[in-house]
């Protein structure tokens, strides 16, 4: 089959790779329908994160089950099914208490699993699911084609900004910021007004961005960044900052803009994998700033998450603003990288 | 009067000074009927915060009152009142939002009002409080000497440690870890008893402190310290660690105990004032483990907390395993220092 491999910074190919199959009675072969590319494939695409061989990159698919493993019990052949984009095993302690990420069995995508069997990345033809009833989740029937975006944005971004959401605390008549507009953080605002918030400030400079954003709920948008910008999004937020601020880059320069539009005893609800950040323990202990959150357990969250799509009443979908055949993942790659898509959903 | 200040580290005095009178309409004079020694007022003490000139030391204080300006509505001459740590109007957009250590209008004690005016501090005879309808909380009557020991733990610890529960999450059936075992600490494990935890972990080494900590609802003493007592701790709460960790310390040690007992998707709620204390966030990002506390708005929590003393629900004066006379306050701070004592009451 087909699959993406990352070889160095800027140099991502679709190759050639060994078709998957069941090792453990527990798995699934699942032929992906869509998968696409995660603002988190960034960093190693940039060079923030160093490796030595070539790698199956690629966290994030949904697709059609051709095969399980004799122990699967609640999926089954032809189920449409969405991955989050690590797997687990649904019954361990972590597991039961909703942190799927922290699974004492799981892993991530294009990595091996407990027994050292290599586990296929998301940006190809086929995926080998391990602990398939753990991980996947399957659509109540197949679904409508146009549907498909909204249920790739399950394996990760809408999970995520959701996460970042539920982290920062954000409830009914919640005022909230959004530092970061990529996929992550527009769905951070979809969740944001799913939750009831109030008022929702998204902070983008991109104009196409900004338009997802307002039709995911932001009441407000501001361009400006540092401290002009903080200085305006506390303006709107009742002149003294938001209750929960969504984080959701990573970058040091991110957090502190999130920090610095939190109000007093609010939170920061983080999701961006922090590359160089460092927390400012005295003055969050002086204005009762929380941080909280994390890699996201999306998994916890997809029954719920599934529901409202399904039901029509969120459409995560739209962060995708590109879709290209899986033989133009590089392409892909560069457009993402060059901030002229969202993000590209990839068709095999 | 006779009030207290500290001139340099490890030297502490009853001094004489100015009475008392009221600045503005909107202050309070109160006779000080009791006050303590806070942990906090060690830092100082054991030289971890520099000053320069001597300054009138201590926060916490009940007492009557004994003279009102003209614009005090909600209390009286003759009302016995507790004063939170801070003073605050009550008014503005923080106050509002139960952050009362961030008023807009505020300060503490020992410093000065907007108009420059000296604040007494809480180690006196006599202490004139500014903004007294937004500060201080009366008692519905006056109360048993018996209980004056519990209100004054209202003032700071027994805010601060239910503060610690809250930011932490501790809810009904949560599992909790306390780590200190000063007052602080174990009003923590009182709050977490008081908010339903159904196993509460206090971390200390020293027996009297440990027998306050089963009075208040400890479940389990880990006297352990560092890997040896996370392991232990780890494995009494279901051998993964706790849902919410109470950090009542404030160093880095206590810092790096607390987010190592929690399991991963907890909280650390942290009231210990930060003295090198530097947040591991690539940890707390990959196990979701959420920093949420500060600097304690007591005067949120006074209500319901004196409530529950008052009905005799909860009774934190037992923290108090000394009480000397105000004189005495010098061999008060030794007492702590040497963690001869928990906590001191001072009587004028």
């Amino acid at each position: 089959m087909k699959a993406t491999l990352i070889h160095q910074p800027g140099d991502v190919r679709l190759e050639d790779v060994p078709d998957p199959q069941l090792h453990a009675d527990t798995d699934a072969l699942v032929r992906v329908v869509a998968s696409c590319i995660c603002g988190s494939d960034l960093w190693p695409y940039r060079g923030a994160n160093t490796f030595d061989e070539p790698w199956r990159i690629g966290h994030e698919f949904v697709g059609v089950i051709e095969q399980v493993g004799a122990a699967v019990e609640t999926i089954g052949a032809g189920d449409f099914v969405i991955a989050p984009f690590v797997w687990s095993d649904g019954t361990c302690p972590m597991c039961q208490r909703g942190v799927q990420t922290s699974c004492d069995n799981g892993g991530g995508w294009g990595g091996e699993d407990a027994d050292g069997n290599p586990v296929d990345g998301g940006q190809g033809e086929w995926v080998r699911v391990p602990m398939a009833d753990g991980t996947l989740v399957a659509t109540p029937s197949e679904p409508d084609p146009a549907l498909v975006p909204s249920l790739l944005a399950l394996s990760d971004v809408m999970g995520t900004g959701h996460h970042a959401a539920v982290a920062a605390g954000v409830h009914e008549g919640s005022t909230v910021a959004v530092v970061g507009d990529g996929a992550v953080g527009l769905c951070g605002v979809l969740a944001a007004k799913r939750l009831g918030a109030r008022t929702i400030v998204a902070m983008s400079r991109h104009e196409p961005r900004q338009q997802v954003a307002k039709q995911f709920g932001a009441s407000h948008i501001v361009a400006e960044r540092g401290k002009a910008g903080v200085a305006q999004a506390r303006e709107i937020l009742d002149g003294i900052g938001a209750d929960s601020v969504l984080e959701c880059v990573g970058t040091g320069d991110a957090m502190t803009q999130a920090i610095d539009v939190t109000r007093d005893g609010g939170v920061v609800g983080y999701v961006g994998v922090p590359h160089g950040v460092e927390l400012p323990i005295r003055k969050m202990f002086g204005s009762n700033i929380g941080i909280n959150g994390g890699v996201a357990p999306v998994r916890a969250y997809l029954p719920e998450l599934l529901d409202d799509i399904w039901s029509g009443r969120i459409d995560p979908g739209a962060v995708f603003d590109a879709t290209l055949p899986l033989g133009q993942v590089a392409d892909g790659y560069t457009a993402m990288d060059e901030r002229r898509a969202i993000k590209v959903l990839l068709q095999p």
